[in-house]
């Protein structure tokens, strides 16, 4: 989400998510761009959603929504498809040192992941730490194997180094996650065509 | 979107887009709930596009947007997963009994679904003719060989009856696009597999 000057400062207020999704996701933002821009995937960000109660016509042509509230998202930020594939993930930043806080991401987004690892879809979170610069991608497999032998609040740092995949800061495309999935799922060959 | 009582009138005033949209789009609602409860897809409608400009703090859990305006949608409005496979829509109503008028669908959302074919995904229009109470689903390919050899700003009735596939209403799910979509991609069986 982009907010005028001086909106950004007011959010850490109380909306801790957007802040701290913020560079992490200006990063894959661009990321997603490079990727269009190429022709190596198409993924967007999903917009922000809001329940609108009052909108004002000054004209025919302009509408402004004068009162609104944010909503629970009911999916994933982020979705998309690679050769073919439906891709779906959820991008998070935490300035935890040690381990990933659960309470980052809601659990009807992990049912989600699930949900679309069950359809054939590959479903992952992408997780920087930015204390220490370090972005890890976490398969939903390995979320779901750890949240089904844990009943930790917070997922450590080791299991993203032991379970998850480090995504390196490129120049471009600044967050590489898509170099992994083709890792994971499709050893560099496409395999699924219509 | 949902609108309080009184504002889906005002809408009519500019923003025939969202009213057109309305019941097609319930419809719709009701369809992807029914694949997501019975398993069969995972189809969600993105929220709608705006641009915060302005939001209040009446607390600390409470944050309530005063001012935003709603941004043009830079791709379409549903996507999802169905068999492993990227599926991409648009659905539009048009009170028009002979030709659907294009300028009811953005040139950049139809460059997206052609986009999203060329990646290999399923894309596809939901066009519903209010006056006949006729629903059809045209894919990307049929409407973009139609953009290819007219230069018509309106797409006739007849070139959906003889491109398109009508979707009868059914009780249950309302709007059965996923069992068009199987015929036409799948032929009935699994082509996409993990």
């Amino acid at each position: 989400m982009k907010y005028p000057n001086g909106l950004k400062k007011k959010f850490t207020s109380y909306n801790t998510y957007a802040n701290r999704g913020m560079s992490l996701e200006s990063d894959i933002g661009s990321s997603n761009e490079y990727y269009l821009l190429n022709d190596i995937a198409v993924v967007y960000k999903k917009p922000t959603p809001i329940t609108i109660a009052k909108v004002d016509y000054p004209s025919r042509v302009d509408a402004v929504i004068k009162e609104a509230y944010f909503k629970t998202p009911s999916t994933t930020d982020y979705n998309g498809i690679y050769k073919g594939k439906y891709i779906d993930f959820e991008a998070k930043e935490t300035k935890n040192k040690t381990s990933f806080p659960l309470n980052n991401i809601h659990s009807h987004q992990i049912k989600h992941l699930q949900n679309i690892y069950n359809h054939g879809g590959i479903g992952f979170i992408i997780v920087r730490f930015t204390s220490l610069d370090e972005t890890y991608l976490l398969t939903i497999e390995k979320l779901t194997k750890f949240l089904d032998n844990n009943r930790r609040k917070s997922i450590p740092l080791e299991y993203f180094k032991e379970n998850g995949y480090f995504i390196k800061q490129k120049f471009r495309p600044l967050v590489d996650y898509i170099e992994i999935i083709d890792k994971i799922y499709f050893d560099g060959g496409n395999i699924c065509q219509l």
